[in-house]
């Protein structure tokens, strides 16, 4: 691409920087603050800047919060015993939304992936793994994504806490409620079929 | 969605202004910004913020410009008699890629769109006027997109200058090269009927 501006093609060059943005939706969404009224410009710029810089996460469960201990994890009305693993924050979210679970969360902010350069350090299982042996567990939930580096970590944690005297789980994989299961993929369908349920759990919730 | 932190909240949602940028999408971005080194949001907002402050038009053809009069208008070897009149940079950019065009170009910053609120005096029209009725002019090319707002554009400026001594004319639409018929559209394939070209200028350009 031939820019016919220096300060046109560096903001569309840094925007094109964002996974999944390339550079012509990059020019796109340029072009589109070039029309918008200058404070709109400043805004995007000052909201990323100040979120950058002042973010901070929770001490305990390591979510993003905006004060040292997150609301979760200072709601005594939550049972603070059963923990759900998760990769990020949009699982917290994602789990919350269905009111479902009134546990707490530990986010380990990713998954080990030798290809991404992601080992065990750089993610916050030291942290989990003290908590379960100071024996205030009693249940650990695994909720990674079902892909290689999901059940590689959960299989690295598992290895370190399967002599503490705690309860281990893994969120239930299955056909999507509602769907037809000649349109399920036929993994997921055969650990519907492996991971059945007492018939009479299946309407318990209901 | 219900955020864990108004930081977060914040720079999620004003990314969510852009064109085509849902929330799940403005999430997903924000949290890449918060796993690179600190210094990758502040370039992208800083290119940003430099480039909505500082960015200047030709004030000749009205394209982005980081200089008074643009590259291609104070290009001697350029037919500055030949105007073609486009929508914006986007335009400039791809017409300069094909290597076909020496004239100069003229950028209108948008079409006529009752329905967006953009009417003929938000958009470069009366500078175009003028250039024509100067009598500098010798060939108008209008190469806006073939929509309802394009030809409404072109009909515009064509009414205010069809008295002026200049051959007015427009892109040719039709079969891409290379397409197969059968694939094409039919309102193109009808245009590229009606718009035939002599035989022996079919091949002229290879
Ligand atoms: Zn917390
Ligand atoms: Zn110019």
């Amino acid at each position: 691409m031939e820019f016919s501006s220096k300060l046109l093609e560096k903001a569309v060059n840094e925007m094109a920087q964002l996974p999944g943005i390339g550079k012509r939706t990059a020019l796109r969404l340029v072009l589109h603050l070039l029309k918008q009224p200058k404070e709109q410009t400043g805004f995007l710029a000052q909201s990323l800047l100040t979120m950058r810089e002042e973010i901070r996460f929770c001490k305990s469960c390591h979510n993003i919060s905006d004060v040292a201990i997150c609301e979760i994890c200072s709601n005594h009305n939550r049972n603070h015993k059963i923990v759900c693993v998760v990769e990020d924050v949009r699982d917290v979210m994602a789990i919350e939304n269905t009111g479902q679970f009134r546990g707490i969360y530990h986010v380990l902010g990713g998954k080990i992936s030798p290809i991404d350069g992601v080992g065990p350090s750089q993610l916050n299982i030291t942290s989990l793994v003290e908590k379960v042996k100071s024996g205030d567990v009693f249940e650990i939930i695994f909720a990674l994504s079902s892909t290689m580096e999901g059940d590689t970590t959960n299989f690295y944690i598992y290895k370190q806490i399967k002599d503490c005297e705690i309860i281990t789980s893994s969120i239930a994989r299955g056909i999507s409620v509602g769907d037809e299961l000649e349109y399920a993929d036929e993994v997921t369908l055969g650990r519907s079929i492996l991971n059945r349920i007492p018939f009479e759990n299946s309407f318990k919730n209901n």
